[in-house]
């Protein structure tokens, strides 16, 4: 049992858990490999219009199955692969998905845990959680994507604060400086994140789309890979191509019409 | 009657007025082009040394006009040419001016409140005013420039929080993320804006100048446009050319005096 | 008396002391060339593993040493070396080691002594600190490389406030905006620096080395200087290399056996 990324489709709510029983939901080498694949294929559906990610039980993440390290970390190029291949392509998966994606988080959210919940556009967290990144009690430093992401939207005094201390940091400091965008007491967790997932799936989801891929083409338009710079070139160039479609017409009309949209 | 942009220039304070009565100053065409003539007319008036923008009455601005919007939206062309010449017009020339911008915000500052605030250097704000782009319910995406704007200045997750959950943010939350550098009770906002601009405005006006000319040139250097890529490299070319100047003598002798300086 | 900077090397604690009786520790020239000289050569000594850099009795660092203002401040060129070789000298030492620095800062932290706060990787205040940077009294502007520092950690609303506004924050403020990462009691400042600066210095050394390189040429890659830019090169294509190291295995290895590592 190497644990896994479970993805339950329900409507437009799509709900994705980190499961690693008896781990706090550690992710495994596997499990990096199953995030892409259901973020991938999120990202070709259709049918949801918001993702809930979520882990099993009393955790969010705990961090890397430290179990597997022995195996694959002590030589360079099986390590620059783990991190560049499994890792980023699994953290890049939910980077690239167009769809909102908001975090529910309780108990631990360290390592791994923080750089998904970074890959999120909403962070909900319980009162509870603790958030850490203190592989510096483990001998490593974070890989480099990894570390431009957590201080690109953590902020870098809290990336600094999160590698060079090993500090936990709770959900309320992480509250007042902007990383985690709602606090909810531990026993409403749930609810508050089912209900935050449901009210953006209510909303328009071209817009959605196009903010996400908006944001992403601002950041990657001098990416120094030249087909993430072109692509992103061409949400840019063709921002407005919107115009005229039944969404944007819906929107307005409905409101002119002191009416609810139909999405 | 849509709306205009007042302009009321009074010795070192001048001051900017939204004002669209009945629409919580919605931005209209017509006042993005009188906000962009206002801005650059300040930029090349003497006189003032800070700016106090304003709305009139109960609100900042609630948005823009939605009662424009069938004549325009729903054609790529057009659709791009508000955005790009009449929004982001009126918006760089705020950004563009080199004069202190001091915006005072009550009630309703939305979408494109929130942008006009994003491009003034300092935000005060009611304990009651409301922040948010709920564009998602109207069923379009903010334009790049605009969101790269939201998103540098009130931070990314805020920007994602914006866009994509339609949230509506009070003041406390924004002060407490450093969006909003100072609150005021409902009832002193005016006054303590005005203090504000007033201390503001008796501060040495050539440092306040080159102070926003170099931010900008640090933002721009690598800007896609040349003619703003050389300016700002004049600017960091020249960062040092005040030094004989009349300003800078008079504020080192008046502290070496112990006297106040006479701007 | 121009001041000096101290260095007290300790183990694998260094302490960094900022000392100008009588000016609250402003720097003066001579200052700034000793900060780099120390920075430096801390830089190249295997013992440290934590900076410790705080001002002498009742103040972090008021400032620069204005007495000395007239006598090179009013030729562009002698202020452009000022600010170039000597002030941005110093900081870029901080900046450019690879040892994690925690600023413990108490009483008045003003102009230059934000920069040297920015520069460092933790900052613990008292609560009763003061933080700004009033030059605008002054009559001069923040030099460009300074701005940018002070921009890009404390972020640019809190910058533009310090600069426009010549606004002093207190520590409370800073701390709910996420530039001073621990809040102290002003009477036990010192001994809350000081054991942090010990978790720090009990972590793995290597690690906090390249996290920090990895930092520094995230943001350095693309830097004008093509020395650093290919420095920073370096950096991120061997960022792998530590993986036979004997940190890591020890780290790993302590970990799964469920005991104490020995960095």
């Amino acid at each position: 049992m190497t644990g896994r990324v479970q993805l339950h489709a329900d409507g437009p709510l799509a709900r994705v858990v980190l499961s690693h029983p008896g781990k706090l939901n550690a992710m495994s080498r596997a499990m990096w490999v199953q995030l892409r694949e259901v973020f991938t294929a999120l990202q070709r559906d259709d049918g949801p219009r918001c993702v809930l990610l979520q882990g099993e039980g009393e955790a969010f993440c705990a961090g890397g199955d430290i179990a597997e390290y022995a195996g694959f970390r002590f030589e360079p190029a099986s390590l620059a692969a783990f991190h560049e291949d499994e890792v980023w392509g699994g953290l890049q998966a939910i980077l690239d998905c167009d769809l909102p994606v908001v975090a529910a988080i309780r108990g631990a959210c360290m390592g791994a845990g923080v750089e998904i919940a970074a890959c999120c556009d909403i962070r909900i967290a319980a009162r509870g959680a603790s958030f850490g990144a203190p592989i510096a009690k483990l001998g490593f430093p974070m890989a480099p994507h990894e570390a431009q992401l957590v201080a690109r939207v953590a902020g870098e005094p809290t990336a600094r604060q999160l590698l060079l201390e090993a500090a936990v940091l709770d959900a309320g400091t992480l509250h007042a400086r902007g990383f985690v965008q709602h606090l909810a007491d531990d026993a409403d967790l749930d609810a508050e994140a089912l209900a935050l997932a449901r009210r953006i799936a209510a909303l328009a989801p071209q817009a959605a789309r196009l903010n996400k891929q908006v944001l992403r083409a601002l950041r990657e338009r001098h990416d120094p890979d030249p087909a993430r710079a072109a692509a992103a070139a061409r949400v840019l160039a063709t921002a407005y191509a919107y115009a005229p479609s039944a969404e944007h017409r819906e929107g307005v009309a409905a409101f002119t019409e002191k009416r609810r949209p139909r999405f």
